[in-house]
């Protein structure tokens, strides 16, 4: 594996979980794997998780890591090309790249979206000069428009909780204050599809008209615009918000409604519920939910460690 | 051990400084014990010797080591229950709590008083909250309340340089021209009682009027309020600044006449002279002292090594 | 090694150069030298390359690494000497320098010139207390009129791609919109100075008048300030934006005709082109020549890794 960017660069998701698990119950199996190599962790944004779980998943396969928060201990960087570099800008992502390439085997990268421009988000700028000018692996750590191993920790969630053979999982939209990215949504919703498209589970997304998530990413989903109908009978509820894609950027409902809670769970199949955290409490999703057995948010995260281990040692692998 | 946030949670302190002292004679005797562990460390706050030192010391039992200088790489925490968090927090501290949980088997935690709200300080809530929902051993490395691994490094210091077999040991109030946090001599003071309860010293406070610290931390020290009183015939002298626990939070008196040099230390008996630093100098303490050998407060930081990596080892022994 | 701060703590560049050249290619062979030693890396200004070329170095050695970013985690450090500390500053250098000896084995330490008060820059103070008061072996990560780490691989660049025996080096200034320190340039200057008497190369630099270096770093360079007369025939050329040594910290020269694109490199040797990076491109370089084989800058960057691994090999060696 050279990138991990997106469900499209891995083949099957099910033999992807069935290695995670398999490193789960094993997670120092491959510690010789890793020895002299370092990965670099760039940060052009906050993270929590992000950096915890992967820093964690490399040490346990003998990784060293280095962490940059490029925002804040490095230079601002040039991301256009043919500028004369008379401005703030002090370095160019092409010189950026190729040096962080020249130090580190494989890099981890998180950069968000501004939100004004939804060509230059989706368009991904930052993480293609990355893998163009690096030379190594890239593996995504969020970009403006996917959170791949969100996705994956979700999927591996959802196979360790699942009660029937094929579960019925639900994202639905969440009220929010503030207009936030598509990435995790977008993920989720083809890490789901082709989870679906190979008989894992049943996908149905849940949004306000107007919340349409872009085309690409929903193909084999069932979108229903009613949330009660959407969650009836689920086995996985995915409560997340997320700002309009089509008037990109833009908060297009009041949340009224829209927010669950343990009440609202009862026409489910006893449905667990996931979050990607960080999750705003009481405004995004019921504080009774996460404080309850309904709630998988916390084991979600710590499976954040096998995503990221599986697809370092993957990449190891082939390095 | 499970927990370390006072001198409470120690049955010795004896025992304890003997263990310290035989990590110190042999610092890598236990590098086993660390494999594949892992110490978070969570700041809330600035920090420079108990960063280095706790980094140091899990390095030397073999840990791995994740710092999270939350406050600036993190999200903004939620610390109330019952909230709907629709202002600027982003993620509550039931969540944060347990997923470091997820990813650390033994956390370590810095956190200040505002200084505004006495009984909000003196709760620990944010110590309590991580203690509760993170499920796995917790190490202050200073709370609203108490610092007590630098009590702990304090006592290591006096024991390796003490000439009588009980010494005469005072804190004292210092100088300051900003209202300090009651931490370093609320811990100091609770760990010199025990001390002397168990025979190792005599321990003696002195301070101006109105600047009494919280009754439980200093139950069996003798207080005086005439400095040269206090301070004659001493063998170790403690001067640190606090600001008010009754009149909570502010400042009482201007410092004048209560700053130490090597002058004022001519009716001590020799007495060497500890800070937990950063120190103010000439402020807080006279130059001269720091660059005399009456001053131990450079071999006192070396020795937050030990008592770091002593409450550690017994921690990872009980995992 | 005790020191490294000037090719003046260096006996023969030669030898140096042939040490980090036996690194380059056995990159692992000393990791027994580091076990159990400590490098703490204290920056007070910002860095990329350095730190991660650094933190790699140790790595390789087996050493483990303490960053601190003391402008940021840490408090605001005073300098002077003799002064009562009741402003801004919380701790002084000769405690800080003193407190981080007992942590670490060695520290790099980077600390930029303010570029207001020439000698307070050209005294190094920061560095002289560290190195007075730590107790340990210091290393330059630029300071604040020199970057020795950046001409040694720098030197180890062009002996790895030079054709001839004795190729013609180049330093030129370049233009810029804000005044630069002149620690890369004096660094360049007197490590090829160095290597020029050792019998390796030789050694131009050309500038627009005005722009003199301090005397003690060029002395046997030839210098030109016609830039096309400089760069004739060159086989090595580094391009490097500086404020005024004599007018101190002053932009003297708007820049026009200075920078160099492929059409001005056709009169040399097929010179290829260093950079210390950052580097803003088509203000001080051409981006053409970024873009092309002429352009030497990513290998230079990667052979920082060698040149500090050399340096604290030696160091450790004899610790």
């Amino acid at each position: 594996m050279r990138l991990f960017t997106s469900v499209r660069d891995v083949t099957s998701v099910k033999t992807l979980v069935q290695e995670a698990l398999a490193l789960k119950s094993n997670p120092y199996a491959f510690q010789e794997l890793g020895k002299n190599k370092t990965l670099g962790v760039i940060f052009l944004n906050p993270s929590l998780r992000t950096r915890l779980s992967t820093q964690k998943a490399a040490a346990n396969l003998g990784m060293s890591v280095m962490v940059m928060n490029i925002d804040k201990e490095g230079w601002a960087l040039e991301t256009r090309d043919g500028v004369v570099m008379d401005g703030t800008t002090v370095e160019h992502i092409r010189e950026a790249a190729r040096v962080f390439g020249q130090y580190c085997d494989i890099l981890a990268i998180r950069a968000f979206p501004g939100l004004k421009n939804r060509d230059e988000d989706y368009n991904e700028e930052i993480f293609n000069k990355f893998i163009e000018f690096s030379g190594v692996p890239v593996v995504s750590l969020e970009s403006a428009t996917l959170h791949p191993l969100q996705s994956f920790a979700d999927l591996i969630t959802i196979e360790e909780h699942k009660k029937t053979q094929k579960p019925k999982v639900v994202l639905t939209w969440a009220p929010h204050v503030k207009p936030l990215p598509q990435s995790v949504p977008n993920a989720f919703a083809e890490w789901m599809c082709k989870a679906q498209q190979e008989g894992l589970l049943d996908f149905v997304i849940t949004h306000p008209e107007g919340y349409e998530l872009a085309g690409k990413f929903t193909e084999g989903a069932t979108i229903i615009h009613n949330q009660d109908e959407a969650i009836k009978g689920a086995d996985f509820i995915y409560p997340k918000n997320w700002s309009g894609y089509h008037d990109y950027g833009k908060i297009l409902h009041n949340g009224e409604g829209w927010m669950l809670d343990l009440e609202r769970l009862k026409i489910t199949n006893g449905a667990k519920v996931l979050h990607c955290l960080p999750v705003r409490r009481d405004l995004e999703l019921g504080s009774d939910i996460l404080d309850s057995d309904s709630s998988l948010v916390i084991e979600e995260a710590g499976n954040r460690v096998w995503a990221a281990q599986t697809v370092l040692k993957r990449m190891l692998e082939e390095l």
